[in-house]
């Protein structure tokens, strides 16, 4: 499977809403996702461990809408753009517009870096 | 300056369509350019070389239109989506859709790595 081909099915999964389905097809057991943010989830290793925030995450915001944009691909690497309207538990509805850049090596993602934008 | 504040301004920059200018005040002068090709521009370095491949670009293209969205921001890196419409000399009109992954050393853009989307 190229890159690009893995970057294509993965995202699909994502456009389609499966996103437990997306981790679990294409993570590696050793995956390392990072989030641009000082504290105890800013560096997270091991599938369980991110699976774990994922879990967090969905029980703690609702969310009205994502859009999924991309893959964009360059070498062992691919971006992909979420715009979504969430609202955090107990908080105020919000939009959030981040990409994600994701690192391949053999067949499997092995880093996903979350990068947060500020509208525009 | 922050990574934040350097990519807000560089940006801005973008966002006026002062492509050159952008380049010419945060670009370090050992800049490397990766673009997701094979080839002679696949990898460019330093200020003199990597700006013959923008006036090689603005003479070669007619650009009828780019909306540039971002800065998104993580560690010392961030990205920008650039979404087009331009011809290349003697082809066909053509959305282009990419993003730019950028890395920042001591106020300087030191590597932009470009992803080639395939629309959606």
């Amino acid at each position: 499977m190229t890159v690009q081909e893995l970057a294509q099915a993965f995202t699909q999964l994502l456009k389609d809403g499966k996103f437990d389905e997306a981790g679990r097809a294409f993570w590696s057991d050793d995956i390392v996702s990072m989030e641009p943010m000082a504290g105890d989830m800013a560096v997270l290793k091991g599938r369980a461990t991110v699976e774990g925030k994922g879990a967090w995450w969905y029980a703690n915001h609702e969310i009205h809408s994502v859009k999924v944009e991309g893959p964009y691909v360059h070498g062992q690497q691919f971006v992909v753009r979420f715009s979504m309207d969430v609202t955090p538990k107990g908080g105020a509805r919000m939009a959030m517009d981040e990409v994600g850049l994701y690192t391949v090596k053999g067949d499997r993602i092995v880093e996903e870096r979350f990068f947060f934008g500020s509208g525009g």
